[in-house]
């Protein structure tokens, strides 16, 4: 009795998501500490003091009628502003709380911008490897999506591909750095030359093309690595951003998108953006952890700690003979699976209780993502199982 | 640049929200306290004590991994577990944790179900007066409002006419009760005058046809009134509920959805409809206010606070010759316009700073909507002006 298009789905539902209820299932058998699971992107270190000590301020200083109700369906005022603010410290940009629009996380604003950009048919570009969900939220709005085959030397987008991508039907591209589930931050040059050839086919076309940057990982960079501010590249750029990971706050549900004065149609974008937070059934970001945000905008996660585990398991992995490319960025590592069949080396990784999800469910084949966002002691027990999985392969 | 659709959207912006704007504005001229916004249904009551008791304890007593981390789409498990425990207390049902899904309000909830169930073009049956965000899910997800015309004696739905608009195209029934915007709750008679008809039809053309109860007035109700629990009464019944009234918690987003086991297709629907939560954006209901209700599951705000306003206002107004029906529950008014065109009645009233929503916005033109959860004060100095109004119109 349901529909046709959620029947496909429920039939595919999210292979990340069956990897996390199995593993539970597993740690029912083996005991938790015998099962590694490397399959979901849950934050694993807590969140700054300071996001504790905002929202008990809040919740004691505050009118509790302000905290709790109804606000402009883009958000609050002040906190937009403050947003904007910050962006425009960190950045250099020159932003107002105007261009702001708060949303229900990182992918309520995706949804949000496809569904005030989308016509039934219009194309929207992807780079492979890409999360898997930009596949449903482009069908949301009867979308259809391009992937463009991954680059698999560093992982950079392939741009030449790209360019030949581009249609008159184009209407978005979304673009994921720091990326999962590689890790890898997108270079200047590759953004320069993105948006020259963004620029160039919206000519061409005589079309707007939207660049949709997805910043979830923004924050988390290793080595001093820089991720350009997108915008500063591209007029038709919007900024979808998430506090999910950089205050460890995945189940909160906060985020915005940033709608820059410069890009075609504003006013109209502005207005279509907000009514769509609302119709889509978000009303409004969830207003009290909007509140909390704001109070602590520049605060972040102790990435050190992701940092470390970062080199225990890639310097591991290499030494044990895998093929990985460094990542930079967000906590993701992008292995070669040791066979062709990369849902097939996940099977046999799951055989050692090492719970992986295969590159296929990224668009990118041959290659399994493990997320090391979980606890160190985890990775360090987990080593020797996979150094077995590579000798099992002759490594 | 925007879609076709959200063009058309843009443009019949909300009215209410535009009335919410316009009451900003006026008071920017006027001074705040010389202006009569009765336009938005933003609770005016504070949450109960026991919300920030709740907030503090889960903030200083449990994991913020926990606490701000993902769970499960559907939600905790114990939170899902505490509401079942709780309704079936409540009111002699028997569901387990499995049948309730967090959702981001009530909004969120019908959206989740609305794209669960809809083939493009299925039709989903509203009875007029409604709330008028009905029309924008159904679009949502391109199915096709079908509204029966209202029953202005009493606001019970119209049954006659509602039994000739069922169709083999009927794939699910919207009913909101206690009502937005007449405050009338249906009758037990109503319910089963409509569960039979519904039952018929789904003979008569071999279909399910699913009854969506909107319920987030469900605690708001007067003179001891009782809302049936209306999947007593239909089996393939399934609950939309909101803590924004409640709990005067309209910002959080906060809400859940009831999927009884005994709807067909029962184990279909649960997934979907998970998935559905996922992928539409919401990803999950925000995580600490899930454990807050759980903990304030039978908490209420202070009804008599809307119970002493609603008598104030229903009283005069009925003095000052207006018609209306007196409401059961919920916080509006709907009265009868003074002129047949309520669209120009309502901006005759607002030459008084009263603002008020024209029925045309639900569905029933001929009246307009005066919502009552806001100041007593401001109640007792907007009388003379609703007096003066009706002078107008020679009463």
């Amino acid at each position: 009795m349901i529909s046709d298009k959620m029947s496909g789905l429920v039939k595919n539902s999210s292979v990340i998501r069956a990897m996390f209820e199995e593993g539970k299932r597993l740690a029912g058998i083996y005991g938790a500490e015998n099962v590694f699971d490397f399959s979901l992107g849950n934050p694993s270190v807590e969140p700054p003091v300071k996001i504790k000590e905002a929202l008990l301020q809040i919740l004691n200083e505050e009118s509790p009628n302000l905290v709790h109700g109804y606000m402009n369906n883009s958000g609050y005022e002040d906190v937009r502003a403050a947003i904007a603010e910050s962006i425009n410290h960190n950045f250099g940009t020159l932003f107002h709380g105007e261009n702001i629009i708060m949303t229900v996380g990182a992918a309520g604003g995706l949804n949000v911008i496809l569904k005030t950009l989308l016509n039934p048919g219009d194309e929207v570009v992807v780079f492979a490897p890409f999360f898997g969900e930009y596949r449903n939220y482009v069908s949301n709005f009867d979308g259809q999506l391009i992937a463009v085959s991954p680059n698999t030397i560093d992982f950079q987008p392939n741009l030449v591909e790209f360019e030949h991508k581009l249609s008159p039907k184009t209407k978005a591209v979304i673009i994921n750095t720091p990326n999962n589930p590689t890790g890898v931050v997108y270079s200047e040059k590759t953004i320069k030359e993105l948006a020259l050839i963004l620029d160039k086919k919206q000519k061409e076309f005589r079309t707007s093309i939207y660049l949709i940057s997805d910043e979830p990982y923004r924050e988390l960079v290793y080595d001093g690595v820089e991720v350009p501010y997108l915008t500063k590249y591209y007029d038709n750029t919007i900024v979808g951003y998430s506090f999910s990971k950089s205050l460890s706050l995945p189940g909160e549900r906060i985020g915005y998108l940033v709608i820059p004065s410069e890009v075609d149609d504003f006013e109209q974008m502005i207005q279509a953006a907000n009514v769509a937070n609302r119709i889509l059934g978000y009303v409004n970001a969830p207003s009290l952890i909007q509140r909390a945000v704001a109070k602590c905008i520049d605060a972040k996660v102790d990435v050190e700690i992701y940092n470390r585990n970062r080199e225990l398991l890639y310097n591991n992995l290499l030494e044990y003979g895998y093929e990985c490319v460094k990542p930079q960025g967000a906590f993701y590592l992008f292995v070669k699976a040791l066979e062709e069949d990369d849902k097939a080396f996940a099977g046999r990784a799951k055989e050692h209780n090492l719970l992986i999800v295969p590159g296929s469910a990224f668009g990118c084949p041959g290659y399994c993502r493990i997320v090391y966002c979980v606890d160190y002691n985890m990775i360090e027990r987990s080593l020797p199982k996979f150094k077995k999985l590579a000798q099992e392969y002759g490594l």
